[in-house]
């Protein structure tokens, strides 16, 4: 076999047999295949596409290019969920604890930023000392002894992935959904849950624009979880607006704490947590009903065994827990600034896009490699869509430590706001569910 | 400016402005734009193609991307002439003397081989001691002194497109029209020449397979000449057959000086030499009429001039000069095999292709990278298409240094000849000129 001759058949636009696409990743992980041919290949992708079958395959192979987490005996029981990235999702730190307190061990092995939207695992950071560099050993004794971890992914779990990935990143082959799907899923099987979770977004805030996109990738991944033997759920929902009112790492886990602790029960972030948390039961066939599910968790979060879960959590990896009664014990910004609405009207829309141009602006966000992480900084929106909002009200709040950034950041959350007299259609959240054990659910 | 902009652009088949690809060269060059990204362009262009604005721009880039060379005040009047490469295509040491030795200053800058077909510089080497590899001052010194120069493409003449062409024999991205014609086109600009002869090939040997695609690349090809101050004119010609009777090193430069010596006056390698000679001549505006100038170019083989500028060639550049009187002073094979024919009847065609299998299994062709040139091994065709062949009479000659080579080499000849009762066809060498001076002309 020789890469130049399956570069020219994908080229071509013929399909690759399973030897082929296991020769293209092995070259790829030896250092036979130099970068050159792996891009020209990646590119050839996007123009080609992948069948499923070759899509499934080349998640296999991505998937077992490292080492596989072996939970042993919970192995068909845990949990792993992921999100494709949104502004303000802080889904991940409200739903692990809440999951892990209805008994269901769940292991998140996460990202940092990628895009618009900063990861998980730079939000967590924003705890003090909180440490998500874990052994393959330690997340799987952690799972063992409080149900629940967030991890950053290991270099060593799916190194295939990471290469294509780096390389996807710098060759404009990011977008294709075959990539896309196959580097999700071959994640989780290097992971190591049987259950995999998936929030799959779309819209100004999101990779994808437009629902129709999202349902074909979620139908692909879930496709693709069957042949690799995954039991795969995608909830799809909107992400036109940030998730919650607070973006930025500290001010998102605060908002995630502030949920747990039982202060938030309605929204989109409550809506959303709970929605995925009962679907994610049901999976498990643990409920049938998605109310009766709901309602089970929404009495773990009243309870506060979910917010205990978070403190078991934070505790096993080393984090100041001491935040979840004192805010203060995070990083604090210099100064906020109070932005006061310039009409009054109810608010239409709230563009992530801008959103998230703020708060890169402000620092908050390290994915573009220049500078550190600046866990204090942030926008919380004091309306959300559907709001009345009066000339002179405090629309939104910036967080920062620079002033001229500020301005600039104010300018975009500026241009985020649509505001009008009448009041706003109500939009749906989440637009769909597809799952490996479900017929396609409308929502 | 940013690279991944520029890649994802290409992509979605939108063109790039001229700084747009002076960016991309300019980065190749400087080592900014790694060979994964450049590697991704190069597929996204064989997707989406260049315009011919977008041609000529980076026929330019590549080629300003080294030195180029100055020949003072004949840089008006000299000639490069170039081959896109075919089986036994020994015509530039057929035309180069030839043209030199009617006055016109002729510096041929020369590949070595290259997929199917050895390069001139691999055959030239086979006379004892040529030299090739001549700095820029030596060409420039020896075109004027004698007219004629065969020099190596120098590694500082068009080092982005030596970059380039690197890239896209790995991944696959070869085959591009506007690939090929601005890599040809940007090693001319380097090699200072105004008049640029293209002999374009299609055919079994060749890496075109059909008229069309060797008229719509040299179309490009003149085009682009006219962007970039070019004068260019292409001759489509056949390669289904090889070109003349020998292949192989030594023996094609044999075969040339046969005809420098006025003892080969017909068949395919006189009539291409005459006519490209021809319309040469017709370029530079010394004749109107091909076939006045065709006259004009025999009687300079018959007198002699044309082999004494050969000569002179051969001393400039160190050569054996010997060989011209005594061809065994060439690198001698072991032994030779005369196969008969099989069977009595015309020669319909002989296939390039497997002609060019044999030459590569006797090793005279190191295009492999794994074994050295071998000059002395090759194929001489004691019969071509349109001659008539009695059961055994002899076919061919394999000359050769290695027993098993040459019973494999031998297979792949058998299948080369179509032998017929019927009398074939005459199938015309040359399709079609293409000039940037004058119209389309039909042969």
């Amino acid at each position: 076999m020789n890469l130049i001759d399956l570069i020219e058949k994908k080229k071509q636009g013929k399909a690759h047999s399973k030897d082929e696409i296991n020769f293209i990743i092995k070259s790829l992980i030896d250092g036979k295949a130099s970068d050159a041919q792996v891009s020209a290949w990646l590119m050839a992708v996007c123009f080609k596409g992948l069948s499923e079958d070759e899509t499934a395959n080349l998640t296999e192979a991505l998937g077992a290019s490292g080492k596989i987490i072996d939970f042993g005996e919970l192995s068909n029981l845990v949990v792993d969920k992921h999100s494709t990235g949104g502004v303000g999702d802080k889904v991940t730190i409200t739903l692990i604890p809440l999951l892990a307190s209805a008994g269901i061990p769940v292991a998140k092995l996460a990202d940092r930023g990628l895009g618009l939207a900063a990861g998980t695992v730079d939000k967590l950071e924003s705890i003090p000392h909180l440490n998500t560099n874990l052994s393959t050993e330690t997340i799987v004794n952690q799972v063992k002894n409080i149900n629940a971890v967030i991890a950053s992914q290991a270099d060593d779990l799916a190194p295939a992935d990471k290469k294509l990935y780096a390389l996807r990143n710098i060759t404009g082959t990011a977008d294709s959904d075959v990539l896309i799907a196959s580097s999700i899923i071959s994640k989780k099987i290097a992971s190591g849950a049987k259950n995999i979770i998936l929030d799959v977004k779309y819209g100004a805030g999101a990779f994808m624009k437009s629902p129709e996109d999202a349902v074909h990738l979620s139908k692909l991944m879930v496709n693709i979880g069957k042949k690799v033997d995954k039991s795969v759920t995608a909830v799809i929902t909107s992400m036109e607006e940030p998730l919650g009112r607070a973006v930025g790492n500290s001010l998102e886990v605060i908002e995630a704490i502030e949920f747990l602790k039982g202060n938030i029960e309605s929204g989109d972030l409550a809506e959303l947590t709970y929605s995925i948390g009962a679907m994610t039961l049901m999976q498990l066939d643990l409920y049938d009903d998605k109310h009766e599910a709901e309602i089970y968790l929404k009495e773990l979060v009243c309870s506060g065994k979910a917010l205990e879960k978070f403190r078991e959590l934070i505790i096993a990896q080393g984090g100041a827990v001491e935040v979840i009664d004192n805010y203060d014990k995070f990083d604090l910004p210099s100064f906020k600034v109070e932005c006061e609405s310039k009409k009054s009207g109810y608010v239409h829309n709230i563009n992530a896009y801008n959103i998230a141009r703020a708060i890169k602006m402000l620092g908050a966000d390290k994915s573009n490699n220049i500078d550190k992480t600046d866990f204090s900084v942030g926008v919380y929106l004091n309306k959300k869509s559907g709001e009345y909002v009066n000339k002179g009200e405090i629309l939104y709040t910036i967080y920062s430590n620079d002033e001229d950034k500020t301005k600039i950041a104010q300018r975009f959350c500026d241009e985020a706001f649509s505001i009008n007299e009448g009041k706003p259609l109500h939009h749906n959240l989440i637009y769909k569910i597809i799952s490996s054990k479900e017929e396609d659910e409308d929502v």
